[in-house]
């Protein structure tokens, strides 16, 4: 029999909180779950330094990518198989997109990303197409195999159909990941009728659509993404590791390109400081390096770097005001010129963050968007798009919503043992008056 | 006022998925979360290598400390208040000791205090104790304050009501990760109604004992305790996972004290290889600095260590067969002269694991015990042991059941590039016949 | 001791599926609970005929009036007490009338409301202030205590706190059903984070209100009740058996004023009939006598009772189509010509029923509106309309909806032994082409 | 089409609290579950007088009996379809048997067949073969298809198989209850893994069978079923009621059989007191009936009757005391006596009930049981009896528990208006000293 094919001799299951089960028969799925670069994916946190401030949320993105793939197992098996508009010879290949959707992320992908200019999305076609264990595995499918999966992750195939299965405003990676993230922080934010909605979901040419039926689902499940957003993936707490995290990265490159000698010299990071990062040093990287170099960076001679990992070790992290950066720049600049003039490099230590930096795209059909909106499949089979439809839907749909904050480490600035009256100026402009 | 009695602005609460919410009010627990030392449990797992087996339980120690001070919490502040045989004064000690019972803890406790003869609550007693963040808060609540603590902690303090609370057959310990390690890895044996338990408990002079009313909610802990140790605690997979770790800590030991060169110097481990780990060095080890190592010894010279770090990073654990060591020495001994004889040193890969060499401690009154037995209040205010009054517990008390298994490298042994008549017998006796 | 502070020698507890347990500590609240009034809640269901659509929707108002009791006792008892806005001596007031805020309900309300003119609130009154069981109790509490209590529940009560508990926008009767007719409907859409609500409501003197930092907790609270009107209490199945109900009960009102000679007579619907029903009459009804007509009518000589009767008996429904009454008049006018023709009595098989005549009071602040709106209490202390800082609530405030349908017999108009070209002419008008 | 193959236009779903949704493709299974004998379910309590203890546990048979079907359906469709030991020609006869099982059940079942001496076994025969609704669905079905389904539920069926289903130690039946009946009452001991369950479970020749790896997961099945017995359905509180319910049964047709003239003359119930209840009898007999005639008898002449009545609708319950009968024959004729003395009839008012009178069938493998034994299926393919693996249910298996109490209206036995010096000596007896 070929690969494609195969069936395990008997069907394996993974016991998940989520989804109770996940289910596996496929070889071609057990081999690609048993490969050295999804394995690493155990060492990498779903939602990064969101466990500074929601303490249950520890779980890895290894967890999240079986979730994405047993939802589109589940829509492919048990919802498509059958019908006329779903072509059962795609089923194999979404499975394989699914898993492998998120395979190239790195450790702290959000910061990392933005320090080093690095692009999650790169490395997941490299190590789909590159010189991997994962590559071997999907090779044995089919030459072509391994290009197909990279365009349906990367949104180029030219079934849309499969494309919308795991990228689009309501797809099997954000169904996964609202439920997943919600059980481990425990905020009640994220749950939806998942059920309901793999109940109406339909192929259709270019893309997945829901029976009219399953409205209410729709939107409860739109609503419960606006609410994780801010109530969760935007909190300011989070927000703030994630400042500590960039402005720890950044000096350590800082230090590195100044020629700054190491006491533990962090060959890691090497290339990612020479943005040459190869496949192979990527795929090293992974949470626990990057911890294991925040510890012993505590004992650098540089006093800002040792500072920061500290900080970062013990969750000392800044506190925030709200900041308003068009009426604000004056005040701003000033501050800038205090924190110098007291011995405080504004760089690390006065940070302006705003949430829209963040991969923010609640549902907003009609705007430019990587994402195609969603259709409601009504009675006489026409499509109509939900905010069309939904109220709810249509009031909240296309309103972008950024959120300020200036972030600076209030034990310094309340520590009066040098540059007192300094402090209590930023102190007073920044409205921290008492403990 | 005094710092013992001193209280928080305003409540602050942590979200806890299997508490919903943990409360803090006293700045004295406020202050020991914010300690390095108690910041520290995050970066240890609360189950160890159990997440190879349930993806979910990556829930580290910090969580399962939290919990058990909530749930101390509110039995002494909701429960045993204004109650004669309650001593209020031991409020704040009783909230201290569980929060740090298990601060001692190291990464994979389980197999480092096998290999390097450690003890997690020595080094629980030394932070509590020594020169520490935890030790200067709790000095600053009195000059005996941490000698206390750790006597409750370690079971020597002389109200054993007190004691009891943390440590004994059904402690707020144990009601915490029995709950958590269900929610985490999702299986449904852990629950158990623990408002119902913590209804009934009333304070008494020895220990905390459980109003008749509320027996079978006690009864139905215990069978969730005997259904988490077989279910969860002692999987094989998870045991197998355990055996490579401690296998491979094993061969590193023994490199360093056979003078083996390193190409990455375990400078971490050497007081642990010597035998003489400071707390100072001991506090500098988690599960990130572990897995560091086994990250770049990956790359050793040494074939044993490169193989069972791979091994262990990768997932690629070993196989295993029921073994009755009582029946079966002599074909032990045929399968390590094999083994020998195939160059598949025995001493790494032919391991004899039983699950009794594990925390056991299932419910057995009588037996010389550490643990107090659980003891009904009755109607008429007299205490019977638990076991006499439930059929169910009766009948499963003081029954030890241990599971031995012989765990070995399956895929070796189905490699036929070498030594192919040898690991044909091998997989004979075995029983290992068909992929 | 007076009888408003006298407590239990022992608390009570009711297990609850909603809140796990509800508690009783006030002998007062032991005493109301037990009376023959609030037992009879026992016989009423919560939702009326939701049942025939969620079959798990059988639990009555019994069930509910403990959950708001027990609300209201956790908002006093934990968050209120102590609070310098908040008069405790109104506690027991506060306790009694979440109690027995619902008590003047008879069977099948809405339907019995619309057909007989009564009015549940006016019963409550009664029961509260007439020679009942309820009244003696209150009575020992304080001779004007009983008026207090009735004075809270028809919100005509000085303290408009303690009004807002039970009835407002966001109060304890809605954050109780919302979540207990979830639980037996088994939708997922009543869900929200009550404990956090609970935890950032505050005292006022005109009004409860609530921290801004729990303003997500509200917003989700709005959307679960608007999902739960338009998924659960308007749903057109529930709506096609109170339309099937309310005629049913109209019959046998015509009838009765018809002299038509009941074979078996509705003594405890005489005085309903006559418009004068007492409140000795009116606690004599309840959901099983009401059955037990419908039962014994279905041998009725009327054929239209007859078969209106077992229709509700063996949910034998009417079936419905979308319906405009602006733009379909002429049509309705059409279809009821060709009803009385084809002998199918217009009055009671062709009904039009729009949800707007059921009580829709969703969020709409400035509308003249007997319910407050809610108000966010700021870090600075001022209070803000929550419309005015939640976009989502902004969005859908005071859009009022109304959805209109026909409902009609179908089996009938398929059933072509008689009139068969009036039917098909009906069927062709109301779209009814296949089975 | 046949009808036996026809399936609906589209699938059709209740929404259901514990299965998420009952999924109906049938038209077999549709058109039965429209019959007016099955609607009738609607009107009967799955637990009796059980919402007296847990005020949530208010559900109906028909709820139960849809959730037996989807367990069944999903059995059949789901693990045995395509297996060699299963004849896919029994699917539809197990489905029916499965939704049908309880249909003949009346109001209050335990004590209406106590006190007339009805079978609800038979009563379910007759309805299934008699002049029914259902029974003509099952005849468009097959000639023979009634009686195929009689045999099913009365375990008479040749394919064992299909009986095993819904009548074993492990069944739909019970899984079903277990789980729906913690749902509604809210307590924590119905929960077990069923998911896991009916992953192992595997069709053998004379019975459904469960892989050994499930082994835990029964368990815990066995575990709750113990624990629910013990909580839920033999809890003292609900047998005081069903001792009410049986008396004040026995005084109707006590009264009736003396030829006391009632004020409302009991017509529903004329042929039960005469023993000669025929089936259009039985099926105009619900809980609503019931509960009228409860109704109007508070107004009879005869004053046990009244009493007992107004004590049901108002649950004004008997207290209980523990009761030894081998021990405590002479006190109990002593108290008779007494009783007698008093005024009070003993035959109503001093009651000894024991729950071995209620249908105890805890596991018990080898004693003369109507219920078969438990198989594991080992990984050699042989069958073992649970108990001979499982060192818990080895523990409890074959224990028979018997509970004795006397149940007696302690309120009539503190009135000290009539009889002081009798009732002194009574509550002496039975040891109530203080309120």
């Amino acid at each position: 029999m070929s690969y494609a094919k195969q069936k395990l001799k008997e069907e394996k299951v993974f016991k998940d909180p989520v989804h109770r089960y996940v289910h596996v028969r496929d070889a071609v799925i057990w081999d690609l779950i048993g490969t050295k670069e999804f394995q690493r994916l155990r060492r990498i946190r779903q939602l990064g330094t969101t466990y500074f401030t929601f303490h249950g949320a520890e779980h890895s993105r290894f967890n999240h990518s079986l979730g994405v793939y047993e939802i589109v197992r589940r829509i492919v098996d048990d919802v498509f198989r059958g019908r006329p508009e779903w072509n059962s010879d795609e089923r194999l290949l979404s499975l394989c997109a699914a898993l492998l959707h998120d395979v190239g992320h790195g450790p702290f992908s959000h910061s990392f990303e933005k320090v080093f200019g690095l692009d999650h999305e790169i490395y997941t076609e490299r190590i789909v197409l590159g010189d991997t264990e994962i590559h071997r595995v999907l090779l044995k499918v089919g030459a072509d195999f391994p290009e197909k999966v990279a365009a349906v992750i990367n949104k180029t195939y030219k079934n849309k159909l499969v494309v919308s299965l795991i990228s689009s405003q309501i797809d099997a990676d954000r169904m996964d990941y609202l439920q997943r993230d919600a059980y481990f922080t425990g905020v009640s934010y994220g749950h939806f009728d998942m059920e309901r909605i793999l109940r109406v979901i339909r192929p259709r040419e270019e893309q997945a659509v829901f029976k009219q039926s399953g409205m209410h689902a729709v939107e409860d499940y739109i609503m419960s993404r606006y609410q994780m957003y801010w109530q969760v993936y935007f909190h300011p707490v989070t927000r703030s590791a994630e400042v500590l995290l960039s402005k720890t990265l950044h000096r350590a490159k800082v230090l590195y390109e100044e020629g700054y000698t190491f006491a533990h010299h962090p060959v890691h990071f090497h290339s990612l400081f020479k943005g040459n990062c190869t496949l192979s040093d990527y795929l090293k990287l992974d949470e626990s390096v990057v911890m294991y170099y925040f510890q012993v960076w505590q004992d650098e001679e540089d006093a800002i770097l040792r500072d920061l990992c500290s900080r970062f070790m013990d969750r000392n992290l800044f506190k925030y005001v709200e900041f308003d950066p068009a009426e604000e720049k004056q005040k701003y600049a000033e501050l800038e010129e205090l924190f110098r003039k007291a011995g405080i490099d504004p760089d690390y230590y006065l940070v302006h963050d705003s949430s829209s930096d963040l991969p923010y795209d609640f549902y907003r059909p009609g705007i430019e968007s990587e994402r195609q909106p969603i259709y409601l499949l009504m009675k006489n089979e026409t499509l109509q798009e939900l905010s069309r439809r939904s109220e709810i839907v249509d009031a909240i749909s296309g309103k972008r919503r950024t959120d300020h904050k200036l972030y600076f480490p209030v034990d310094v600035l309340r520590d009066e043992s040098s540059n007192r009256t300094l402090k209590r100026k930023i102190r007073n402009i920044l409205e921290i008056y008492r403990k």
